[in-house]
Order: structure tokens, then C-alpha cells, then sequence
């Protein structure tokens, strides 16, 4: 596996990918990579002929009052863990190499960058489709993997990549959960061990709501909601932040499930914010 | 030459230029071509293998009250003068082909954008970012080229490749203007003829300016603008809408000129807005 920190070296390395006629599979990340990662990692692999993952904590997608200073990092560990899949490239630039000075430009997905995570990290979104963009220019790859785990910026790059006419494939991979069902995230590492079980609650009001729209046929919006939220009422450590039903396309608020939607929440236990979602299919 | 309509076809065409490992050069226009952009065109076809023209008048970047409708256009003319240069492929999308049905995602410069013409045609230029990234994404050039004429367009553009690392090199090409000193511009038509000559009072004003700074070594701002003012005042028929002498990277208002700066300005004649610039260079 080739590491580098710059953009110029990273184009020469695709260029060479390019000109053998190879494909090119990219993993954006911001590395202390777990299975979720890795699955997107392993998919690629399986699909492209060559695999680029970069590791960049992006100081542009937090509010200056989240975490960007404390998101866990550990670059030896991320290192062993894709060069063991088998990745050809890794790119870790430097916030300097990404940024230089003072960057101006800025892209902005309307509408859907509004809602859901975007009423509660102002500005997130445009961090991330101005770096998933500038990090699309820098590898030029033929198809990139995303988690369905952030449905939310799934939706959003698939957009842009949309409407900017980008010349590359989104993958979208299922969401990797642990044992109980906790859905796999960075940030899982800082949930307390006393609080680690309630961080499962969201998972279960989801799981409860896909249950009660699929198995027995509720289509009624705030019904389902409240018998979502009752799992995780009544456990004063687990802050549920919003719960909500949406298309899946726009993500528009929904009176009834229709043929399909998605069910999105997103909960704070001891200072740690945790986010998760499950479509529902009634077809 | 090769004329497309549709993005899948302009792609497979630029992917065989590109197997063919030969370089693309390309000129976006907006259509009702005069020797400014056949300038651009014939420096393409200088400097690269083979020349993409795209002809498409972006309704973005037109504010409600402006002439979106009205912006002339000869297509018939303007493919004979293409075909004639040699070009290779031109692309003319239709609104359809380039929006689809109601995109979200926009590219803002921010402070570059707000200034001088974006402060007269709000969201003017991310009309222009958003649609010069498209087609990039669609033709994929290795150079593009664009008139000095619009100077601060220029810089924006610039600056929007090198924040979103787009992997294009951006050309500036001089300024073609008329015998009197009137730049070359699609509008130009539309000056009634019993106000052309009054045309040229900008052109006037802009180099009035310069010779004052380079000749004479004025290089005190107010003085300058007082005097380029004068070219102009007196002549009812041309309402002068800005006249600036800026910095040439951020296009930042400047006190004194140090080396090198960007005078601008906007007119207005018969309801017909043209804009020009010069730069001014002391050594």
C-alpha cells in the first residue's frame, strides 16, 4: 500500500491507475476505521481494480463547537488495518495541503442540507460536499462508498454528485451494527462502559418502528413515532434529539408511509452524539 | 466538426480524445460568437490537441429582471464560424439537458462574488461557478479558456478550480475590442447605432485611468477615479454604475496603487450594460 500526504503525488499515482486502464474504487474516511469502514473498503475492493481510501479529519464539517479537536484518531492502527485489505492507495493530507490559505469556495445543497442533522450542525453539509468534492477532483475515481449509516449524506453527495454532473458511481453499503445492534461509528469509543448498553435504545426505536410499519401494517406517521420515542423515554442519560419519518429521496416529512421511507434519529448520551436510521419498505 | 446535445454523448466523445492520449482544450460560451471568443478558440486550437466549444446560455446565472430572455443568439452563424476554425467538438445543451428537474446543488465563491458585478446581479456568479463546474465535469479539459473582459469572472473561476482542486488549467485571454477601443462583447448589438460611438466612453474612462497611473504616475485612487469619472460624466446617454481600481488576486479595494492593479468599471446605454477593465501595471 502507497501512503501519501499529498495532492499532486496522490494525481500522479491515479494517473498511472488510469492510464493501465484500471479501475478506481475511493473510501473517504476520517480514519479510527471500524467493520463499517472496513465494509466499505472490502466492497470495493471486490468491485474495482484498484482501491484509494483517504483519511482526513475535515475541520470544515464541524461547528466550532463539536468535536473536531477531540475525534478519535489513531493513523498507525488505520494503516495496518487497509493495507491488511489490501488497499493500493492511501491519501492523508494535511488540513495546510487541503486547505492552503483561506479557501473561498464553498458548495451548498439546498433544501436537504436544511433538515434532520443539518438544523443541528449549522454548516455541516457544506463542509462535507466541499471536501467530497475537492477529494472526487484529487482521486477521479470511477465509483466512491458511502455508509448508509449517514443516510442523510448519502442523500446529500448522491445530489450533488447529480447536479455537478461528477463523473463518478455512489455506492451506498449497509449500515455495520455490534453485537446488540449499536451501529458501528468513531465515536462509539467515547460512550462511557456504565452508559454503553443505552446507547442501544436508538437502534430500538427504530428497530420497533420498521417493525410495527412492516410487520403490522401502521402507516400512520405520529403513531409510529410515538411508539418509537417510548424506547428511549424514561432513561434520563440517553437525549433523543429528533426521531423523524422521511422520503427517501428529498427527505421531506411524511403523514403516511407510502411504499417506502426512512425513519432517522439521532440521540446524545453523556456528551456523545449518536445517529442512525432504517428504511422501511411496506412492499 | 461534431455537434452534441446530450451529456452521454459529449462524454463518450471526450473519452476518446482522452484514450487517444491527446489534450483538450475548451472554450464555454454562451453563443453569438464575435472575435473575442474565436480568439479563445484559436488559442485552444493552438495550445491543445483537440478544441470542445460549448454554447449554452446559462438562465442561472441571469437574475429575473435581466435579459436571459432577450441575450442574442445565432446558432446557424455561430457553428460556420466554429466549423471554420477547426474546432472539434461543439456541445449545445438544451436548459433540460443541463438542470433536469430542479437541482439543489450550488458552488459559491464567497467576498470575490459579493463585489463590483455581484453587488449589481446578486447570485449572478454562482449561477456561473455552478454551471463552468458542470460542464468541466461533462468535457473534463485540460485547459479552458476565458476573456480578460470579464476580469473578476476570471478571478472567481480561478479561485473555484484551484479551492475545489478541479484538475484544469485556467487560460486568461486578452481583451478583443473594436476599432474605437470598444471591447468585444455578445451585448454589443444591441447599443442602438445613434449611441455607439458613446459606447466607447468606458473604454475611454478605463484608459484614461491607466495612462494617468503608468505615464504620469498618479497613484493615488481618488485622484485616479475622479479623472476617469470625467470621461464619462457630461454624456447623459451612459449611467456609470461602478469604477474601481482593485487589488488583481482579491479584487480588494486599494488606497494607492503598489505595482499592479485592476481598474473596472460598468456602464449602462439604452438599457444595454457593458462592462470593461484594464490592468495597470507601475513596472
Amino acid at each position: 500500500m502507497k501512503i501519501t500526504t499529498k495532492i499532486a503525488e496522490m494525481r500522479k499515482e491515479t494517473g498511472k491507475i488510469r492510464r493501465a486502464k484500471e479501475t478506481i474504487g475511493f473510501v473517504p474516511t476520517m480514519g479510527y476505521l471500524h467493520e463499517g469502514h472496513l465494509s466499505l473498503v472490502r466492497k470495493s475492493i471486490e468491485e474495482c481494480d484498484k482501491t484509494v481510501v483517504s483519511i482526513f479529519v475535515n475541520p470544515t464539517q464541524f461547528a466550532p463547537s463539536e468535536d473536531y479537536n477531540t475525534y478519535p484518531r489513531d493513523t498507525g492502527k488505520d494503516i495496518g488495518l487497509l493495507s491488511r485489505e489490501g488497499v493500493a492507495l492511501l491519501f492523508m493530507p494535511s488540513v495546510e495541503e487541503m486547505y492552503g490559505r483561506s479557501p473561498l469556495t464553498n458548495i451548498g445543497v439546498s433544501q436537504l442540507s436544511e433538515k434532520l442533522e443539518g438544523r443541528l450542525r449549522p454548516g455541516h453539509f457544506k463542509g462535507v460536499c466541499t471536501v467530497v468534492c475537492k477529494l472526487f477532483n484529487i482521486v477521479s475515481p470511477d465509483r466512491a462508498y458511502f455508509g448508509q449509516k449517514d443516510a442523510q449524506q448519502l442523500v446529500i453527495i448522491k445530489r450533488m454528485v447529480n447536479d455537478l454532473n461528477i463523473p463518478v458511481e455512489i455506492s451506498g453499503c449497509p449500515t455495520v451494527r455490534e453485537k446488540d445492534g449499536l451501529a458501528a461509528s468513531s465515536r462509539n469509543v467515547y460512550i462511557p462502559p456504565e452508559n454503553r448498553e443505552k446507547a442501544v435504545l436508538l437502534y430500538r426505536a427504530l428497530s420497533r418502528i420498521k417493525m410495527l410499519a412492516e410487520r403490522d401494517g401502521i402507516e400512520d406517521i405520529p403513531t409510529l413515532l410515538e411508539e418509537g420515542k417510548k424506547a428511549i423515554e424514561g432513561c434520563p442519560e440517553v437525549e433523543l434529539q429528533y426521531l423523524e419519518i422521511v422520503d427517501m429521496e428529498d427527505l421531506s416529512a411524511l403523514n403516511k408511509i407510502e411504499e417506502k421511507a426512512l425513519v432517522l434519529g439521532a440521540v446524545k448520551i453523556s456528551g456523545v452524539r449518536l445517529i442512525d436510521n432504517m428504511t422501511i419498505s411496506l412492499k
